[in-house]
């Protein structure tokens, strides 16, 4: 058995849990879910049947992680040779930044692709504020840093630079200079390549 | 010089960052932010204006941290002995579920409060699926475990309960037994009491 069962289907989330693992070097073997027809090993684990998921068959037990930032996380931990947790000095901006894109970013740019948006009233209610405050306040960092922590990639690059990507590609975030060199130095990492050819999905993003 | 700068109104979720800073004894100082009257030390910081944020006051340089999850996270880091960070064993579900509660339970939480629901076309879109689906599999984690590590209370706690105990004050969580025996626990908790106390809450959720 693998260390790591991955819950996987490529038309998801799932790639940024792909590109992870591959990041890490992890060893993993891919169990493909179909929307209509979700694994009972799946539900087992994660009763929201959501991808990605994964198992870490650890030592002493096995281990479930759902929430891709949280899987990339994990992976990161689990494998602190790959050199992708951050120092000490790191810490702030990694989880600040990491945190954001799966707080904030994720709720504004789903929210807008649902037909979603607070009204003026409702800003303070919603921790994202509105839209247009946090793509600007993402493009702020990014502006002034090449990575979430500088000038080193690490694991939050994996996720909110999934969010960047994604959003260029979809056209869910407003193309801006720094989003696009952000993704461009990303998309020439060769563990973001093998995951998009792994999955299927090569040349999409080029 | 506190170690800390904390931009704070009661009256708002920063009150979890409040707790946790009681949680880990951290030395600090309150900058009181109004709604309409924003500190230009705070925008410097952080252009949202957003509140909870933090200032620390490394030997190194100061670091800012934002998003009430992360900053909880990011105190446990910086005060080990506090013994509220997770242990090797602990890791998949402190970090699964403290990005469960920032994303998914938030935007369900939050989208319902707003009016908003995603229709069944676009709960595969929504991160989150749909309010149900989301309390239900928190609820499910909490039928069989007394804290999101299991046993033990950790800085996850913090963020995941202030979730639940928000969610059950305002009614926009529906009453559960494992709910309420959930905020039962940690309001007995004295960092908790003494967060209240500190905030002027005192009594409002016993």
């Amino acid at each position: 058995m693998s260390t790591i069962t991955f819950f996987h289907n490529p038309m998801s989330r799932g790639q940024i849990a792909r590109w992870a693992l591959e990041e890490v070097g992890a060893e993993y073997e891919v169990v493909p879910v179909a929307w209509d027809a979700k694994p009972q090993a799946l539900i087992d684990v994660n009763p929201m049947g959501k991808i990605p998921t994964i198992v870490h068959h650890a030592a002493d037990g096995d281990r479930t992680v759902t929430e891709g930032a949280a899987i990339c996380h994990y992976l990161a931990e689990i494998h602190p040779e790959a050199g992708l947790l951050p120092t000490d000095r790191e810490k702030a901006d990694y989880f600040r930044w990491l945190f954001f894109a799966a707080g904030p970013v994720e709720q504004a740019v789903t929210g807008k692709a649902m037909g979603f948006a607070p009204t003026s009233e409702q800003e303070g209610m919603a921790g994202f504020g509105n839209f247009d405050r946090t793509v600007d306040t993402l493009e702020w960092w990014l502006d002034s840093h090449d990575y979430v922590c500088g000038d080193r990639f690490t694991m939050a690059d994996v996720y909110v630079g999934s969010a960047v990507d994604w959003g260029l590609m979809f056209g869910t975030l407003p193309e801006r200079p720094s989003f696009t060199a952000y993704a461009t130095r990303l998309r020439a990492r060769r563990a973001y390549r093998r995951g998009k050819e792994l999955d299927g999905m090569a040349g999409g993003a080029a």
